[in-house]
């Protein structure tokens, strides 16, 4: 009884995003209310901290919703895992207060965009990662990422879609790591537009290449121009990593 | 022209096996042929270091044959991997002597297998791993490990089903390693009888949770009695590492 938040996994490999659709695809949010149905006879409303694009994966989106099913709150994760499919994983449930909003209560969030600079793609990881194996110079990737961090008006790092009241974020790190023959891009920001982690990550491959100079990202922000960035990097490379409140 | 010794990787999710089935099932061996036939017009005689089960996985098997395809040695990775699908990834081609044969020269393979000890299961590794979110006391598993190294008659840890000359194999190292919240079990040896790493991973989990005493190893391997062993471990935890020549 009372306001739940869940912290979830799914992997978005068969999903066609977080969000439900008119037309009846496979969603996470889907899933989930369809499991919600079976164990308490009711669909709350779900809302989630950020609702994440078909082929993008979770390992730590934060639900949140108001039941009135006396179910103990440690007791949910199995009950709800008892009835979701195996793509999805409800690691965590904790009681919170009614004014708790999984999305307008969120200070920042965190993404990860793993790139695989192997000649063949690694098993367990392609899944998960973005296959490219190519040449990239991870000193210009790092140069150019440095700019990204603060506050900066992101339209040109946004795909057109979402309406959003302004397009102000502000980056808390953008960090480039090399773990063996992956590249790990780490993004914790205050919010994020429609693809903005895939256009970031699309332009700095651009930059890593040698097809741009690290002063494109510069360019990109002072512009507010979407022509400019690299190419959307896909979707499977991307996980949101958590959630902070 | 001549012999090729292939390394390839595979997910054995949706394989039965590495070996052409007589039904017509999807095996590692089929697609593999399929690619052949496309690439060369011609289907060689496959031989495979080790016939991994249905829903094993390999990032280290190898495959040789004979072809008459006017293909360099060095273009037979990107050609094979043009025509497999995205769960076989062919590593690497090299010419070798005509009398190499990927199963009978080989000295040793190396297999892998992975237990999540989670409370749920991790989204990256839930396709290669036995969840098994139980206490284990690890230190009881390494002392039953320890039994296991050197040469013995391992019948106790044969499934029934492959006829064999010999039930005696060496172990040469059997690696007990806790990384983050996963047990890594890596087996090298001479040989491994049917399903022989799945019933030792089996009958370690069954010490290692206190149901038997490390002192079990040696009982079966003395007795050679399956029945004393503890449950086979599930496939998908396996993986052929690599085969050493």
């Amino acid at each position: 009884m009372g306001t739940i938040k869940l912290t979830i996994a799914y992997e978005g490999t068969e999903f066609s995003g977080y969000q439900r659709q008119a037309q009846g695809e496979r969603t996470v949010q889907g899933e989930l209310e369809k499991a919600l149905q079976r164990l308490t006879g009711q669909v709350p409303k779900l809302i989630a901290a950020g609702r994440t694009d078909a082929g993008v994966h979770a390992k730590g989106q934060v639900v949140s919703f108001t039941s009135t099913a006396r179910i103990p709150v440690d007791r949910w994760p199995a009950a709800l895992n008892a009835n979701l499919p195996p793509d999805i994983i409800v690691y965590q449930a904790e009681a919170v207060p009614s004014s708790f909003h999984a999305r307008y209560s969120a200070k920042t969030k965190t993404y990860q965009y793993i790139v695989s600079r192997r000649r063949w793609p690694d098993l367990f990881l392609r899944r998960f990662s973005y296959h490219y194996p190519y040449a990239l110079n991870v000193a210009k990737i790092r140069e150019a990422a440095a700019a990204l961090v603060g506050e900066h008006d992101f339209k040109g790092f946004a795909a057109a879609g979402s309406p959003v009241v302004t397009t102000v974020r502000r980056l808390e790190r953008v960090a480039v790591e090399e773990v063996g023959e992956e590249l790990y891009f780490t993004l914790t920001g205050n919010g994020f537009l429609y693809k903005m982690v895939r256009n970031i990550v699309g332009t700095l491959l651009l930059v890593g290449s040698g097809k741009a100079e690290p002063t494109l990202v510069r360019e990109i922000l002072d512009r507010g121009d979407r022509r400019a960035a690299g190419p959307t990097a896909p979707p499977q490379g991307l996980t949101l990593m958590s959630v902070e409140y």
